[in-house]
């Protein structure tokens, strides 16, 4: 039997759904419905699984990975070769781009931009014994840079802006930019401000 | 009607294109025909769309993607799982390594080696009103190391040399080593001149 | 032919591999047995090459690639959109995780951690001529924080920690942390002492 064979899927109206794609892919702990609104574009290669839900126009790239368990507002994009590690939730207007990676436990607010190969972790103390997962949370309005790395269990805080590269070791307060290795907090400069304006 | 039949796509001598693989994509602004010179290997999984033109030799890895209205003189390597996002122009000579991120606007010269996981970018203002994309150029016989990060807008120059893991912020001088985060630029060792040799 | 009918592979008891995976693909220089343990589980969009050799319980995410002449022990997972470039020498107990890339010559010991997207690299002198490959060998009980990028040639030594986002440029001494860009190296932590105890 096919892998598309025993997919459950629900959709709204006009999906786009490749036919190299795979959405509603049962897992080992359940295989509910994945459900996506309305105006759905899941591009070749991707994989979706199970017990994933979806507001309208959801919309991937190619050989994107969303695991089960993840929950997505409308307007959202996950990019060519980004992994949504499964235990995610994502507001609405969220860009989660190209080769991105956000690891089980991850909350993302609304209006966030997560750049090209930005990294999530949550793994405190990885291969070492007793470690427990410790989620990201990135709030609303903020834009995490290209290429950054987030440690496990901080908050990113609203309309804040982690610049290409950084590596964030600390909670990020609202309104402010994340810069460098480790990263130091900076005011947001006037430049930043201003209304999210995702295409 | 299945992805392979609705492609376009003219091919010199002796391609090999894995089954698996998808050249010639139509996308919603057209589907003009994707040609690909002599002896073109694309590997299986990756995905090239319409309107792609590339010389001889062109060579992909698996789970490559190629966008529309990208460019490749000969002999360019598309590594696995590197995304060329569209509208990128690449000259001969090019080793673009595993997992590394062109997109729209970037324009490399010959003779380049962009590293794995090198990623470029194009927006100043991720999220924010206004803002415009700003492509990067890579001039020839330059190379850009492993996960290093390069900020919209900026020209390496000839010859120059992006160490592995640097964010790049400024334009780097040809002959000139950029180190960091943020980068600073250094002249170029003695062990880093020399002809390119692209095997 | 498909690729699938191409393809010699001897498996253990219980293998699930996914329909859309590939498994001993034939390549240039020969096409041998890829001989893979007990509960091995392969899912789909992953490549495995022929003359590839692992011990029981090889589990890959999605979209993985594994070249040809590698082997890994009992208990390894080739995470999501994960790629060992072939030659590759990998231990027991080791987790490879999402978007890591593990080039040509690297040597990985029991017991290992390669966080989200870290990037081995193995090319002194990319694009430079006369450049001699240097693989990089990490040994056991070492983690290698998220995003973080080895520089050729270098060995992670016996415990050490490699941080995330860290650009480790030299050997790192075992039982010791490796932090920043480049990375300076500090004592092991109390924290992160302990023994390995992958899931």
């Amino acid at each position: 039997m096919s892998e598309h064979a025993r997919t459950a899927v629900e959709t709204g109206r006009d999906p786009e759904i490749a036919e190299t794609a795979t959405v509603g892919k049962p897992h080992g702990d359940g295989s509910g419905v994945t459900r996506l609104g309305d105006d759905a574009t899941v591009r070749g290669g991707t994989i979706i699984y199970a017990d994933v839900t979806a507001g309208d126009r959801f919309t991937t790239g190619h050989q994107a990975v969303v695991l089960a368990d993840c929950t997505f507002g409308d307007d959202v994009l996950v990019g060519t070769h980004a992994t949504v590690d499964g235990d995610v939730t994502v507001g609405s207007r969220v860009s989660i781009q190209t080769g991105a990676y956000l690891p089980p436990d991850t909350v993302v607010g609304d209006d966030v931009f997560v750049g090209p190969h930005a990294v999530v972790t949550n793994d405190p103390y990885p291969v070492r014994e007793g470690s427990e997962i410790d989620g990201v949370t990135v709030e609303s309005g903020a834009s995490v840079g290209a290429n950054a790395t987030l440690l496990p269990g901080l908050t990113v805080g609203e309309n804040a802006f982690v610049a290409a590269g950084a590596l964030v070791a600390e909670d990020v307060p609202p309104e402010t930019v994340a810069v460098g290795v480790p990263a130091r907090h900076e005011p947001l400069p006037e430049r930043l401000r201003g209304g999210n304006d995702l295409p």
